[in-house]
């Protein structure tokens, strides 16, 4: 700061090591005291004030200066060094004696809470006990009578907490301000969240401490503080955005007892301190080259600066102070683009709550899917339909979703669950179809039957109107008043700079040609992942993929795909229209046939209640011939089960259907010179040769309908790499796949160990409580273990096929954390939701931005 | 053969190649049967006899000579050449009519049959027909009136069948034949074995064709025929063991109709020939350094061999052999150890059916655990406990089994299923017990309402008696006459050039004191795993991990362990008391806990039941608050799931009880002044920091044991490496952990994204069936996926810690492939269930060997 020579009030501060050297000794008595005394010397001689001195005494602020902030550190002492003595030296050398029994009643207030452990609550009750009548020495402009009772009230309160009188000598106080500070930084909550965020000592490994020299905001009316932004922090415009108080200390701006002024005002009022103001304020955004939040003192017309900061900022903030400030020539593009921060764009593209609307939550969930929907509570997904066609708006309200319900989510302004975490089914369909989702919301009681949602004595029937916050996790009972989404001009700006600096191209999982179409508009430059599964899910179709799956013969199974065949061939068209010029991946099925099926014990429940009502006996049986099956094709480990390819080498004729749907699809659009980039991936490969029998049954359908069609099929055959072994032996791989998509899910499932559903519900949060595990690695890519095997098949693959095409379709790819250790790793894309495209996009360009740098 | 200078009938070959370029170009009816014929000549001249001579002709003998033998493949046809002419030119030069004539007959027979594809019963039948009598053309002895009547029907059968008249050109004879050989190759039969045992192009790319002129075993009383080993192949014996017919040839032998002589009655009658034998016999041996398998014939008193092969023999005569031809110094210990089959010698361990009892099974499963049990039926665990009590021997009949039915596995002498593989629990639980298991013999129908098995209209009911193989898989109905395991003194000495041979150590898996004690005796050098979830399945101990495990505080699950502590305690006092100096390394509990809660489909079903009968609510109530705990337990992916160290984590009382009872023990003992070397081993560790927290447990009980018992107590920790991650970090696991032990079931199952039940019941057959995967990598260990981890994370651990302990325990540490690979891998010791220690011995050494001498 010095650097800069900017108008600050003198001090020092106790560095994390010399306090450490001390609070290890044990020898805080002695040495450090000596060493503050010595300090606290220059400190006088800097001020030309003398701390004790009951003439012109120096006043002090004391408080932590840790490296990282964190809740349960100790807020700042003001005006430490009165007592009974210096209080008189203040008022005389400030000729002020209201003002310094004021900062003393003050000092007393904050070291007894701070300090001595003195509820806040007593200083208000002790005063209303001793009868005295409105002021309750809040305000700084009592009299002096007044603020001296005030004083000795709240000094006797002190000593009757603790036993001791309230400390009177200066270096006393300072003593016990310091170990205060020591002792919050070593308290629980300081400790459990150090524990909770991973700050381990090699982080932050102990506090150091700031004493600085007091200047007055409430020195008579030539003096105030204030609060600023050095541009607006929720628009991000230039001009100082902020508040005043005169004759104030800034407690009393947060306390908001009077009513501070903008900072425009103090124009008009003390105009030589509203040019300094502005002059540093670009001062240091010239230093910083970042918009700062700055607190000031004026203490009898001179300008003090007690603390500037980078200005945290909005989405929106950030976007258009990025664009101003490469504009106005203070940075340039890549440093404009990395001071935003990817995750906050999401608040650009989903509608928000309005900040001005005074909401209050009736219960709190997880945040699965942003967006804030409000509509008709509805308790099951044919229900959630009727009313969708219907014409109104509903939340789905689930204690936790399936594949049958799927209709009901596209029906869905959101859905709501009580049970399961981020990626539970609820959250990751809502995700993908970019519906906003609150799940796990633990505390509501969902009854299904009656059709109502009860928590802490409200019961919500069928009907009602509840919103949800897919961001925060929030439920309401009843509409909010919410904000429309705006991708005002900078964003544009912002996300074509990151165009031209991102190396790695930007694709999206889209299932539907719907959401293609909106992954197009949003600029994704392909389709990285179409989950073929997703197609089956619709209500008309599956009953014939049940009727598929549990056929008896040959035959019976023939027929039913003949049915679907033309369903899949016509999504596929659509897609492929959509994305003209573009890759389109398309994943053959993938998860287990079961997953189709109901589930088997609300199919013994129906069992046993047909049973109980003597219901005929072909009812009942059929019932138990679709119990058979469902128990036929369960498995004890579902996602190590019999999926993927696994399906498509025993049951052959799924994936020839599949095949045969996208080579005609091709076939027909290529005929109507469409310029098509489709790519054809197979899932859960573990062995090259699982991928010769696809391989080997492509090349046959395309030749039979290039034959048929009299046209060229222009198709590539890629592998998922989401089994550990495709990873261990990817050279062998890539001789057959002339692409690979890292499937990161399931890759982290067989990498871990972790079943992701079991992990997140039973042991994760645990872990990451007690600091086994840093972050959620659903959420984030491991870099230590799957990144380790994602970079040794890179390096294989790539031995095997040099211009080997190489992206990421799992959840990670819409993660900045995650697309960083990608660009790292050199994939050539990420694939992600649609809605999280403009994130990938400057997470991409950040990553690329970093990694030149790094290499310079 | 040539080189050896032995007495054979001369003969060519038609190469692979030459056959392979004839087959495709086409042209087998120009070129190939010039190059026979040229062929033809070169023999006629070796033999001073002519092809289709009508005085001296010369007869051939025509097969394949495939790289490979396998079924379907054809037979030999001997006496090619013979017709209306030659016949008369073979009486002519042989003197002897009716040998011709039989010669003849034998020739169209058999041509008949395999090249012109007449049915063989048909030949008996036109015989029948024809009103001859008893001799039915089948002696050789008939008069030539008769023989001459069979030919002339044979060749009209022929005739009949084919459409066409027999050949008589032995030029196309001889084309017919060849021919013949090329279609068997490209058979149904032989394709589909070539597919299932993938014996690919690159093995066997097609078939050669061996002609070689006739020897006439049959021409008069001085010929004759015989098969030979050069030493006995059940008992290993150093003596000729064999037999023979006098004026035979060699398909009477194989025939049955005749009764052919012990070879040792060849010294009285053929002395010049039985020396001739006994010295080729040696010369074989020596040359070939493994005992012989020959075919000979003697024509007219001049001896030739058909063919010599490695003899196949049993385990104990490979054993005898090894050790009688290192005595004999025809080989050396190293050769004498490489030529035994490890997998065999489990023959020798377990009781076998005596070979010449003639029993026929009812069903065949799949031979999970070896062993010949006979025992009553019964159909489940209690029933089997209390028949076991009364001092029945009985077979648990199960359709599968589950944790609650392991105290019948004690008390059964083996266990049957109708349902799960090789891997299955009733599987993998029998074979740790070293119990005989049948399981998924799909074909029974097993009713545990009735208490009756049935198969084929045969129902049986609980009480009688049955056998099962437990090596063949085959189910017997009654007792079956068995045979006791011989561990003679060879099987001694094999072992002990084993132990010095080999470098890796072999330790075993044990999970009771009694299992410990057998290991011991079997030569393990110490436990690699001892599983402490099997000694919660006790009967008396289950109730009280239920307890512990839906404990609903702290109190009553600490309550529930505090019994358990002292039931831990004293089976590690038990083991450790038994494997006193050696290593004894224990696992802490793995499995998640409602593995030891009842299934949800039963507890639903008696809900209902409980319901239904109008039973009390209360009765009604608990069960349903057990279903409660089992739905809140259950897993979507178990083995995925809450388990091993997330328990020890998550629910730390638990560990702690594990590592008290095991420091308490080993103070015990240690106190008694015993030599321990305990080793505790953590499961499914994912990250270093798992391990550090189990450290700090183990340390904090270890040091209070300590003070409370006033004895240090030695003790390693270590990690389980079965999850893929560990091997991915195993250079900051080795940082914690002071010995690896790799888990390959879990590992191979989190590399492949297999779950090992559902692999083997749903996909994994069919991957065998069409080559996809050449073996089941849960039984032999994968070398490129699984391997290469394991490489990697061998190399990572040992750069941290230079003298890391690693081993494996899993089940492929018995199996002899897969312990080739850990001598690749440099692990230093293998760990398998007791009774494979032998098997496992062996192996080790053979790895040894063939590393050693690799390296040369």
């Amino acid at each position: 700061m010095t650097r800069l020579g900017l108008p600050v009030p003198p001090g020092f501060i106790l560095t994390t090591e010399v306090c450490n050297a001390f609070l290890s000794s044990g020898k805080l008595e002695d040495g450090l005291i000596d060493e503050v005394a010595k300090a606290m010397t220059r400190l006088e001689e800097r001020t030309g004030k003398v701390f004790g001195s009951a003439t012109n005494p120096l006043l002090v602020s004391v408080r932590s200066g840790a490296a990282v902030s964190m809740p349960g550190m100790m807020d700042t002492i003001l005006n430490l060094g009165l007592n009974e003595s210096t209080v008189k030296g203040l008022a005389n050398s400030t000729r002020d004696e209201a003002f310094a029994l004021d900062a003393y009643r003050r000092f007393v207030q904050l070291f007894g809470r701070i300090v001595l452990d003195v509820e806040e609550d007593r200083f208000t009750d002790v005063l209303e006990d001793g009868n005295t009548t409105g002021n309750k020495g809040s305000q700084d402009d009592g009299d002096p009578e007044t603020l001296r009772y005030v004083v000795k009230r709240f000094k006797e309160l002190c000593e009757r907490t603790t036993g001791s009188p309230f400390p009177e000598d200066p270096l006393i106080q300072l003593r016990m301000a310091i170990t205060a500070v020591f002792r919050s930084w070593n308290g629980k909550r300081c400790v459990d969240y150090r524990k909770q965020f991973g700050i381990t000592p090699d982080i932050a490994d102990g506090t150091a401490v700031n004493v600085v020299a007091m200047v007055f905001g409430n020195l008579g009316k030539e003096s105030g503080t204030g609060v600023l932004f050095t541009r607006n922090p929720s628009t991000g415009e230039k001009a100082l955005y902020g508040e005043f108080l005169m004759t104030a200390q800034g407690e009393d701006i947060v306390a908001g007892i009077r009513t501070p002024k903008p900072i425009e005002n103090l124009k008009n009022e003390m105009p030589e301190s509203y040019r300094s103001l502005t002059d540093l304020a670009a001062r240091l955004e010239r230093h910083y080259k970042e918009p700062q939040d700055i607190e000031f003192t004026i203490e009898r017309g001179k300008l003090f600066l007690l603390q500037t900061r980078t200005a945290k900022m909005n989405a929106s903030a950030q976007i258009r102070s990025s664009v101003d400030m490469t504009a106005e020539g203070l940075i340039d593009e890549a440093s404009a683009l990395l001071r935003i921060i990817p995750q906050q764009l999401e608040q650009l593209l989903h509608r928000t709550i309005d900040p001005r609307a005074r909401v209050k939550p009736i219960t709190r969930g997880i945040g699965a899917a942003p967006g804030v929907p409000s509509g008709r509570a509805v308790f099951d997904a044919d229900r959630a339909e009727e009313e969708g066609k219907a014409g109104h708006k509903v939340i789905l309200v689930r204690e936790e979703t399936k594949p049958d319900d799927i209709h009901g989510f596209f029906a869905a302004e959101g859905i709501l669950t009580s049970r399961g975490g981020k990626t539970s089914h609820a959250a990751v369909v809502a995700r993908g179809m970019g519906k906003p989702c609150v799940c796990g919301a633990g505390a509501l009681r969902i009854d299904p039957k009656e059709r109502t949602l009860s928590i802490a004595g409200m019961t919500i029937g069928e009907g009602e109107i509840i919103s949800i916050d897919g961001t925060t996790g929030d439920v309401f009972f009843g509409e909010i008043p919410t904000l429309d989404p705006e991708i005002g001009g900078e964003l544009v700006t912002i996300l074509s700079w990151a165009d031209k600096y991102r190396r790695m191209g930007i694709r999206a999982n889209t299932d539907t040609p719907e959401d293609t179409s909106i992954a197009r508009e949003l600029g994704a430059e392909g389709i990285g992942l179409c989950r073929t599964e997703r197609m089956f899910n619709a209500q008309d179709r599956l009953p014939l993929m049940v009727e598929m799956i549990v056929a008896r013969n040959h035959e019976s199974r023939a027929k039913a795909l003949e049915r679907l065949l033309p369903l899949q061939r016509k999504d596929f068209i659509e897609i492929f229209r959509v994305m003209e010029g573009l890759p389109v991946t398309i994943r053959l099925l993938d998860p287990p046939m079961h997953e189709f099926l109901p589930d088997l014990e609300r199919l013994l429940n129906e069992i046993h209640a047909l049973k109980g009502n003597k219901r005929p006996r072909e009812e009942i049986e059929e019932k138990m011939i679709l119990l058979h099956d469902v128990k036929r094709l369960s498995e004890v480990n579902p996602m190590l089960g019999h999926r993927g390819v696994r399906i498509g080498i025993t049951t052959p004729e799924v994936y020839e259907m599949q095949l045969r749907a996208i080579c005609e699809a091709i076939a027909e659009l290529v005929r109507e010179g469409l310029d098509l980039k489709p790519q054809v991936m197979v899932p859960q490969v573990a062995s090259e040769k699982e991928l010769e029998v696809v391989a080997r049954m492509l090349d046959r359908i395309r030749l039979q309908v290039e034959k048929e069609k009299s046209t060229k099929i222009p198709i590539k055959l890629g592998s998922m790499m989401e089994v550990v072994r495709s990873c261990l032996i990817a050279d062998k791989i890539a001789k057959v796949a002339e692409f690979f998509s890292f499937g990161t899910n399931d890759l982290t499932q067989g990498t871990f160990s972790f079943s992701r559903e079991d992990a997140e519900n039973k042991f994760l949060p645990e872990y990451m409580r007690i600091g086994v595990m840093d972050r959620n690695p659903f959420q984030t890519l491991d870099p230590e273990g799957v990144g380790r095997l994602m970079r040794f098949s890179i390096q294989e693959g790539r031995k095997t096929r040099k211009d080997l095409e190489i992206g990421i379709c799992g959840e990670h790819g819409g993660d900045p954390e995650s697309i960083e250790l990608c660009e790292e790793l050199g994939l050539d894309y990420v694939s992600c939701s649609p809605f999280r495209i403009p994130i990938a996009k400057l997470a991409a360009a950040q990553a690329s931005i970093r990694k030149r740098r790094a290499q310079k």
